[in-house]
């Protein structure tokens, strides 16, 4: 069996999951990432010794919300848990026998999307998660591609335009600033403010409008929240051929809250990749959803040790 | 041995070439691409049989200026040559017994750069030849990654920004609109145009002023052309770290025409990638001037058959 842990913000969620990716048992406690860094590792060293009592474990895998090395296992950077240069791996191996797997949580999401729930038919893959950030997971010749100083795959710090705010990152022009639910709701207030364009967002509390209602009101037709999409697709299709013109993956998959919005979202940026192909005829990677709604973190970490 | 060909828009040169990257013999003949892809074909295959008398042949590399399909040694699209579709490795198989490779000429000179002047040091590592164009070769575990379908490794259309003019792709805001001759050139008679400021390039026939001009005009101070260059640092910057935040290489060698201003280039780069880092000091991929200054083409499309 394997062990899988979705270090979150909020939460450090856990599963006990089985070789084929079957989850066995599931267990969480709060992150409460203010008690600093080693008291949250002594919750996850909780959560996992939890989860594998009487059970043989062959790996247990750590999907974190920031830039880690996957060779070291050193968290080198995570800005929401104030985590720079955490070593981990060696914290978690002093406790736990079997082998420990650290990498990031959108590329763990990928690990789940493409052993699990595609069940590896593809050797060179991307999944893009759209959430409050956009994280980025890359799997090239069957295996996880982090880079060689582990800052690769982070698909949503490429820069692809001129952006509207400073990105969490520093720089400005970060696709994450145009394609994630944070960009959305920061480009929504800026029309709302800015112009006199009709829409239903003016009608309610503004602290109510998040992703999932800004892709609902532009179903029902609403001209400023249709503004607002039309923008995410056509950076996140930029941001999309941008990752061909680099790897020309198989399969681009998207996931993350956002992505909910489903074919909506799908055929927009369908249409707009299909404007920006090199020339007629090209043929490009497959864009799909994920197929994998919940607990892609979870299956994804455990499944490390399997890669 | 082995043979390169680099087919250019001018001339189709070849060499024959030794198994440690020694170059035995040359021969070129013009290219007369209006003759139609047949005809070129036939002078192809006049190069590599004149090349080929008396010696055993490993295999046949040939270089093309645009995008072709590695596996099939499909030439997809050639804009200069006006070649779609075109069954290059069919075509030479019926002529020569040797294995042959195709693969873009960008790619092909990062194959002589990292498999001969840099001996094989780096397993992941990147080329951007900056010339009238801007193109790109990958190498990932030690091989070239060239994508799923043929159109990976296309760095200079990696779009970065909000451009003066669109890309002869069809798109705007390619990388290759800033930071290749073409870009610069175009850039500085804007400046000339649309400005008051002083510069030795509003003393001479427009006509001369191209890459070297400029570079040698900001080197020795002149504030117009550093507008010119800064500006192709800023973006040539933003590619660069692109391509880290995508796969993060262990080094990123800047060839083509303009690499030849050296660390006058070099070193505006490294200050601008220096700024554009994650967090404090996060390592990123080393960036150097490339080794080989001529003949890479003939080199690296020779050396396709040992990799």
């Amino acid at each position: 069996m394997y062990i899988g842990i979705d270090l979150g913000g909020t939460n450090i969620a856990g599963a006990l999951v089985g070789p084929n990716g079957d989850i066995v048992k599931k267990y969480a406690i709060p992150t409460d990432a203010e008690r600093g860094s080693d008291a949250v590792i002594q919750s996850i060293i909780e959560v996992i010794t939890h989860l594998s009592d009487g059970v043989e474990i062959l790996g247990i895998g750590i999907g974190i919300p920031g830039i880690a090395d996957p060779i070291t296992g050193m968290v080198l950077a995570c800005v929401n848990l104030n985590w720079y240069n955490v070593p981990l791996k060696d914290k978690l191996s002093n406790a736990f026998k079997a082998p420990i797997y650290i990498d990031n949580d959108a590329t763990v999401a990928a690990v789940a999307e493409f052993v699990v729930a595609q069940e590896n038919k593809y050797t060179d893959a991307v999944m893009l998660t759209l959430g409050t950030g956009v994280g980025g997971g890359i799997i090239i010749n069957g295996k996880v591609a982090s880079g060689t100083h582990g800052i690769g795959s982070e698909l949503g710090h490429m820069i692809v335009g001129e952006g509207l705010y400073q990105c969490n990152c520093g720089r400005s022009g970060c696709l994450e600033t145009f394609t994630s639910s944070t960009a959305i709701i920061k480009y929504a207030r800026h029309l709302l403010e800015t112009t006199d364009t009709p829409s239903e967002l003016r009608l309610v509390n503004p602290l109510h409008i998040d992703g999932e209602f800004i892709f609902n009101a532009a179903k029902n037709g609403d001209m400023l929240a249709n503004q607002v999409v039309d923008r995410l697709a056509k950076y996140l299709s930029i941001g999309i051929m941008n990752i061909v013109s680099v790897i020309d993956p198989q399969i681009i998959v998207l996931g993350g809250g956002l992505s909910h919005a489903g074919d909506f979202l799908l055929d927009k940026i369908k249409s707009q990749v299909g404007t920006l192909k090199y020339f007629d005829g090209s043929d490009v990677a497959k864009i799909e959803i994920a197929k994998l709604k919940n607990d892609a973190g979870l299956l994804g970490a455990a499944m490390l040790a399997t890669l």
